[in-house]
């Protein structure tokens, strides 16, 4: 090890809490918290106020927090670039908003692609009916998976010890027909599997209705999941069944072969 | 000052450097950068190896980079999730989206949305036609300001500084149509202002036209600009003119008019 080397490695050990800080800081961005004053970073993020402003500035001078005019902090276009970059959410993003684009066109319904990450998902591109905006979940943003159409596919396909830990954690109950009894949403996840797509009526609020369908990744694994969501009184929810799916099934076939991107999607 | 405090400040002010390298690391996923070994990390942000592992190691154990199976990094979920929050996309992207969708729908062509950053544009948001995928912008990407329509209009609309720091940087000639003549440029964008809109013929590459208009923001001033990109062989470029005129017309209304919006575009 060179001496440059050495004291790289010194530095950087004596500071670890200072990277984890820098972090916490950037952290306190989630959920509707898009600008934040520095007290607010401070206090959110259990930083003291002389450390977190000398933190926020070496943010703000690399780009990865901007400041309003009202002094307030937000997260900075130059952050947005680089995190643009994230395989897990561009690679998919890419390769299915073709497909996704022209499930829209067909049916006019807000169609949505989502991940899951631990025991949430992760909303990841969609194309949204402009009368069903409300409410409707933000790409980037985090939700419960015993609640959705879409969540209920991920679930459905997640690792045995994830699905226990969702059964066994708090179920929230949306409207009265959101399923929260535990042996009730076993036997759901399991008519999911069986029959490749999920259905929810009216279990987030009253007025719609989502159907999903899993998206397979090169490894057989499920990747993604992909729904349309349409209004109750429409009762089209299952004439949606067949495009949601198939159109799943050819994001799963694009991201299997290679051959069918055009080359800039993986690059 | 509290004792706590005082040690936070203390530790911030002698670490002043390790949060610039940890942003270092984080800086060098550009491009098409999108996975890295440590040494490439190490070699491209400076940073010694060891001490890069350290920052690496804090970094990925947040979430902000994944390691892949092969050992390589990329960047992780969880900054895209905050990244998400990032207001100068992120408003502009939720109040475009729709727009930018039936201007798709209605002309089948790639529509994109583009902000000024420094003397380059960065892409916010596209439809993009499936058979125009090849070399086209990505979301996230920044580009040359002096070579398509979009960059045109924003170029037209920037600060006189700016606008003589690129006129009198390296202007790359692209093809035999890119202007790269300083004095024609400034005719070229005195007519951008003065026509409210700009026609790129084949300056990037021989086979498509852009057309681009300005976005004005609720001060007044451009704060982006929309693009449509249409084959030459097609010959309907100046069709699309009035279009995306109306479009970025009714993207600046919406900015403006926080009434057009619905209740979750601004949160």
């Amino acid at each position: 090890m060179t001496a440059q080397e050495l004291d790289g490695a010194g530095e950087a050990g004596s500071s670890r809490s200072v990277v984890d800080r820098a972090l916490a800081i950037l952290g306190t961005f989630q959920g509707g918290r898009v600008r934040q004053s520095l007290s607010e970073l401070s206090r959110r993020s259990g930083i003291p106020v002389a450390t977190a402003y000398r933190i926020v500035r070496r943010l703000s001078d690399w780009g990865a927090l901007e400041r309003d005019d009202d002094g307030r902090y937000r997260i900075g276009l130059r952050l947005w670039e680089v995190a643009s970059l994230a395989p897990r959410s561009m690679g998919l993003q890419r390769v299915a908003r073709p497909y996704m684009q022209d499930l829209y066109e067909t049916t006019h319904c807000s169609v949505q692609l989502a991940i899951r990450e631990g025991s949430e998902l992760v909303s990841i591109e969609r194309f949204q009916h402009p009368r069903q905006a409300r409410h409707r979940p933000r790409v980037g943003g985090r939700y419960a998976l015993h609640a959705t159409a879409i969540g209920l596919v991920l679930l459905a396909h997640a690792p045995e010890d994830v699905r226990q830990e969702v059964l066994a954690g708090e179920l929230r109950r949306y409207t009265r027909h959101t399923c929260v009894d535990p042996a009730e949403l076993v036997r759901v996840l399991a008519d999911v599997r069986q029959r490749g797509y999920a259905l929810a009526d009216r279990t987030v609020d009253l007025d719609y209705v989502s159907v999903a369908a899993p998206v397979v990744g090169p490894d057989g694994s499920v990747v993604a999941a992909l729904s349309l969501v349409v209004k109750h009184a429409e009762g089209s929810a299952p004439l949606l069944v067949h495009p949601v799916r198939v159109t799943a099934m050819a994001i799963g076939r694009a991201l299997r072969d290679p051959g069918l991107l055009t080359p800039d999607v993986w690059s």
